[in-house]
């Protein structure tokens, strides 16, 4: 048996975080790749990670770049490539930037790992995952971004504070885009089993919900300078494991719904099997009419950001 | 900081398959112990488990007796000891024999481990519990049965079996006694957070239930010459991890049930909060008309079976 | 990627733990044969295994079988087949009876898993893998025999008692053959990195020696009923692990020989770097003249063994 | 038994990522603590760490603070704050600034956690540790340095790389002081238990030798803005673990040594056994005359740097 090799795009913390969860599980050799601006960068995280291996008891071999050349043949690829909005900037202007990069990050991607699975992190996320499939041209199922772990484990936490019992026991779902669109789905939210209402009366569970649905925000505006990365990492990493270990985990991901949903071909949030071949099975629910309505706004909401990217080129 | 230390009473296969989980682990230091007439075999096992701790890095003194002196102040003490049922025995002459095993091991444990938290995994369980609570004469809290774990984890087997998915993917709950009276909760069992009736249809389901009822058995009748101890094991593992890393896990255990479920005064398997103080809480759910019919048949089984105990004396 | 696939030949207690091990470290798919006449305890144990992995979150299939079609296409064969030695049975019964075992394993091996790595763990040991090179005719570097790993384990607990340090502090490495050949290297022992001698005087050092050689004898005495399995297996997993992991661990094994150390094509005990293709380098150490005369005497053993096997036939 | 409770002192990149890997060990609960400037930044990096927690399945409290109230009667508190060299500063502007920082650290420590093993990582170390000894008036066991561990994982890393073995099979001891003044001690080296210079020759190993003592600075100058986290989080992980789970590992730590080779009160990098009651014993070695020297000059160049900041206040 060969290592998995998994490319991490983009040394920031997101990046460097997953690289740290992904060698501590000894999911395989992994190179973390920057922009040639960045210099040594990545390849100071690389080293320093790579030292701490002794002591922690991993093998892996990490290394650091700025060139695509490294990466290739990867059997997966995270791409966490992309600018943060800065004061001033437009919404499009940010969607428009990081399509860009996105794109240049793809097309390198498709030449150098042509059979990889691609776990798209960088956001505006529905449509930066749609635009790593235009690019890639992969199958579908090959292409898929990371959300719904997160905003799940978010939930989680949240829940398991809120009764007082491990994080090992709570169970969500969670389903549609990210943060305002996000659509909680409480009969599929239960711990230890038991379904969380039994639990949690709706009014408390919807203050969580919502806690939830700002969860990103809320790390942003403590840290003020900067933004989440250890859960992020974290999330992306359970789904490379999924990957590099056939696991056949069942859990959200942001997926290429066709008919699955009548979504008609975008992504968004859907509880999906996850394995060496990448998304095998998109899960349909029966949703309840609230359930399905929020669903809709979430798929409009992605429709209409990938329609404002087209235009934006 | 203190390691814990963990006792282990019975050195047969479930004993030491727990003594082995537990110190790949590293949940504390452990005693294995066994009676007098099996002379040196604890202290071989334990010198064995102990000759894997360098190769597979875990720190943990596993010491093998025949004298409760060396589990002195345990914070744990799990008991396995009881014999099987021997051909021509009568269930009565069984429980009978258990109950005197389990009497005179929690005398021994009441001396030497005055507060520790008793985890009972001998058979018939539901009695062997309530004997080792009337014996120790500790707060019913700090007393407590393995069966809960071990029956919910072969149905989470059988369901990522059918699923085809991992089994970290399947949440559920099973109430109730072992075997014929275990009470499956289909309305507390999910898959990713899905509810499982949404992926399985209800006919299909009762098969997965009634081959979990049975799952002791099926056992049995594959080895041929014992019984299950690789399951067994791990689930008293967890219990044991609940209360030495103080988890909260809520988990279904064997506890004392008073007032909750309108028990009165036996065990019985329910949903509890486990951690460092033993019982912190048992969860009382809604039960449904024809759920709470199949729970009373449990409670009325474990009844009869503590009346035959205290009749045989 | 898709996972390892590790079979296991032989479903006793060195055999099923060895899967205990490997698959509670996640190194892959599991299948655990025994011959027909054991009818459906593999199954048993591989079941009961099976059912311990929702509680410990480890995915992995677990097969019980009798037919060796379901080992087709491993990437690792282990074989722990063989009988003990009875009562009135002389030395070269049991070699004999133990040749033919292996003779008849490696037969199916060849045959279903032609590109594998196998690891035998059988005895007499240095006879046995000898024999499955043989029967195999696979490349050397793809058959070697467990022996140095497990010395080496019960070597370093020893000196861990010793001085009352954590194991993984104790490094060491014995060579030559199992039991009373084995040629310990006390310039390579080492306890935080500092060489043993500086901590234990010579004559205490040569006590735990002689206790390590005589560590599977002290086992069986004190079980009465059987032999030595949880370190063992210990041992065999971690070779299973450097392959399926490609470690390149530089651990002791029983390696094919042919102008190193000047052994002519025999199986000994050897530091070797061992990764996804095998042996991948023999390390050849300095020896004293007294190391290479004890080193010799294990190698003329070894000769004597497996050319009385070869008389047998 | 409660969790450990394990103090961070300062959430800049090593205090944080030693949360990220002490919680991922589940090694107890946490509290990270920075200075009121940093306002909720650290309770920015708990939260998002701790929502990491349900993915990766620890459970762990982590919190953040910057009030030492928080940290109350913690079992271990672990030291990073200190500001960093700034351009125009000279050693002695440092050394004056972070021995306030410690003080005044060190005065909160010992009025909220008067029973706690402190561990130093701040700079320069050697120093810092004294102070801290100073102001808390522990008993010297209970205050020690992390450096050595540092040291020899990036010395260990090399020399892995050299071989293309596991790092797992490195076994090293580095001595004395940080960088310029570290002492190798070859016979303390070793391979899978291979003395190194069996495997790499002396000019060879005097580079490898050479690049570790610049390990700090190598990372340095490939992040260009800041310095390492990952290798020196890990190695104050190990520490930890070693106090909170008593491994007596045996590894060269900063510790204060009085008459041990002859050092007269002050701290510098020697081997020791550490477990719950911090440093329980300090390992005397027999020296090379030309490793004495090389020590000597490392206790010279702490004890200026003592008496320089005794100097300044």
């Amino acid at each position: 048996m060969r290592r998995a090799k998994i490319s991490i795009i983009g040394a920031g913390n997101v990046g460097a975080t997953t690289a740290h969860w992904c060698a501590a599980a000894e999911l395989g050799d992994i190179v973390l790749v920057d922009i040639p601006q960045t210099e040594d960068m990545p390849k100071g995280k690389a080293l320093d990670l790579m030292q701490a291996s002794p002591v922690m008891g991993f093998d892996s071999n990490i290394v650091g770049t700025t060139s695509y050349e490294d990466t290739a043949g990867s059997d997966v690829v995270v791409i966490t490539a992309g600018i943060p909005r800065k004061p001033g900037m437009s919404r499009d202007d940010l969607l428009a930037t990081n399509a860009k990069i996105m794109a240049s990050v793809c097309e390198q991607i498709k030449k150098s790992s042509p059979d990889c699975i691609v776990i798209v992190v960088s956001n505006p996320l529905d449509a930066m995952v749609q635009r790593a499939l235009q690019v890639t041209g992969f199958e579908p199922c090959r292409v898929l971004g990371q959300a719904g772990v997160l905003d799940t484990a978010r939930y989680r936490t949240f829940l398991a504070m809120e009764l007082g019992v491990s994080v090992e026991d709570v169970s969500a779902l969670l389903m549609g885009g990210h943060g305002d669109t996000m659509v909680p789905i409480p009969s599929c939210t239960s711990v230890g089993g038991i379904p969380v209402l039994q639990l949690i009366d709706p009014a408390r569970l919807e203050e969580i919900v919502d806690r939830t649905r700002k969860g990103g925000a809320e790390i942003v505006s403590l840290l003020k300078t900067g933004s989440a990365y250890y859960a992020p990492a974290a999330a992306t990493t359970q789904m490379v494991e999924a990957v590099v270990r056939d696991k056949k985990r069942l859990i959200p991901c942001a997926a290429y719904c066709e008919e699955e949903y009548g979504v008609g071909g975008f992504y968004v949030g859907v509880p999906v099997i996850l394995g060496s071949n990448g998304v095998e099975k998109i899960v349909e629910l029966t949703l309840t009419v609230e359930e399905k309505a929020a669903f809709q706004k979430s798929v409009d909401a992605v429709k209409e950001l990938v329609e404002t990217m087209a235009k934006l080129g």
